[in-house]
């Protein structure tokens, strides 16, 4: 299995603080040590940074730990390789490019006899359900749209049917972002924090390090940070209802939807 | 304008040496300050380094030059804007998937009046004549050879179909690579350099830094470099005819063929 995170703002903010306690347990104070990546959104722009080795000993996690790369739209994952060999071409986040807009997706999770017909418009480079997945993901959108990006409530609406066929297969967490909305599933574990003003201080739960956000942000500040598990000891996070799909915007809920039946996520 | 660099080995190798050279011509012995980036196949997979900072000054730059990431395809770029923002969606090399693996593309000139018809298989996020070309290049191939993506000689006489329609509308140097071959265009200018046994010293020109090659290498490694100009001044560098493509594999040329009436270039 894998964790992720994610992080939706409102205004452009660092991951910093967050990626040095989800970095730890690649390898160090949890066993996610097949690799890792994070991906940015700046603008409609991105930069990804996909390493194979474990993020606790990755220069390049060093280098993303420690330079402020200010984004609205994050998306991370450490992976313990469930399918699919420890290579670059396995390493998540995935990234696509559909309606001229590029898409990063990251899943956490298992899914079983899952090889849907793909058309070529979208094909996997590697071997994994979790690219699998996000290609078929895409194409099922391209052919419900066809030449027009949907607006997002229509996006949310077609993203919940495909999440109910794929979720048929298995453990189908994920996170999918094209730069505007960050869309987030838990199939069985995802939690998040909203943080804005007054805002206070938070210590890692991974390692001994605590920071005054009231220092760091505006008063209009917001920013939604997700997680397989809560990043932080000293905050309150929510735990996502296991199968519940969520939008994320601006740095808060914008919708979510039960995803099984009988799972208390309510219909939005 | 802009600079190239690309590098294509039988052996993975690191371009730290190079990108030395090169690095420095984004903002301090050049002028190409509109941001930069490098691209590098391991394996399938990828690793690509944006940053719309000047590279001579980039932090990323950094960890490139002194992180031996080892490949062998590898294509970057400095940027100085013709067209287009300098803004994160316009840095190149730009990626896109197409026959499940990966493609990479960085351009150095100017297109003007291209606004070739596009499908929407494959769109630019960003406003630059580059990226059109790009996405424009492989909507033709994916047109030309449909479900199948063609052996290494079909994909050359179609690349070189297609570099004579796009440069028809200006300057079109480019590096373009799906991780087995690099295809190379001197549209203007670009040089290129084997490096076999027995290994020498080399000097860059942007640098005083010398690297013996004999103490990292195996006697069969096999390295070509190919920049907009020599990046040492102690070698004996090739310039490509003004229109001219070339297909480098292994280390080596394996093609080239001219692209304009009285070129020089020699049909393979």
């Amino acid at each position: 299995m894998c964790q992720l995170l994610g992080m939706n703002c409102n205004v452009p903010t660092d991951i910093c603080f967050s990626f040095t306690g989800f970095q730890a347990r690649g390898g160090a104070t949890d066993v996610h040590a097949d690799g890792w990546g994070i991906a940015f959104f700046e603008g409609r722009g991105y930069r990804l940074f996909l390493d194979p080795q474990p993020s606790c000993a990755s220069p390049i996690a060093e280098l993303v730990r420690h330079y402020p790369i200010r984004s609205k739209n994050v998306i991370a994952h450490i992976r313990k390789a469930s399918q699919g060999v420890v290579d670059l071409e396995n390493t998540h986040p995935f990234l696509r490019e559909a309606w001229g807009r590029y898409w990063i997706f990251a899943h956490n999770g298992n899914l079983v006899d899952f090889s849907p017909p793909l058309d070529g418009s979208f094909l996997p480079v590697g071997n994994t359900d979790s690219e699998r997945a996000f290609c078929w993901l895409l194409q099922s959108l391209r052919q419900r749209f066809a030449d027009q990006l949907p607006g997002r409530d229509a996006l949310f609406d077609a993203i919940h049917n495909l999440t109910l066929a794929i979720s048929a297969h298995g453990e189908f967490n994920f996170l999918l972002s094209n730069g505007d909305s960050l869309f987030a599933h838990a199939s069985t574990r995802l939690s998040y924090i909203i943080r804005r003003a007054p805002f206070t201080q938070a210590h890692l739960s991974d390692q001994d390090l605590t920071v005054d956000f009231s220092e760091l942000t505006g008063p209009q500040d917001q920013v939604a940070v997700i997680a397989t598990l809560p990043l932080t000891d000293n905050e309150s996070w929510t735990t996502m209802p296991a199968g519940s799909l969520w939008c994320f915007e601006e740095g808060a809920p914008h919708q979510q939807r039960a995803t099984r039946p009988g799972s208390p996520a309510s219909p939005s």
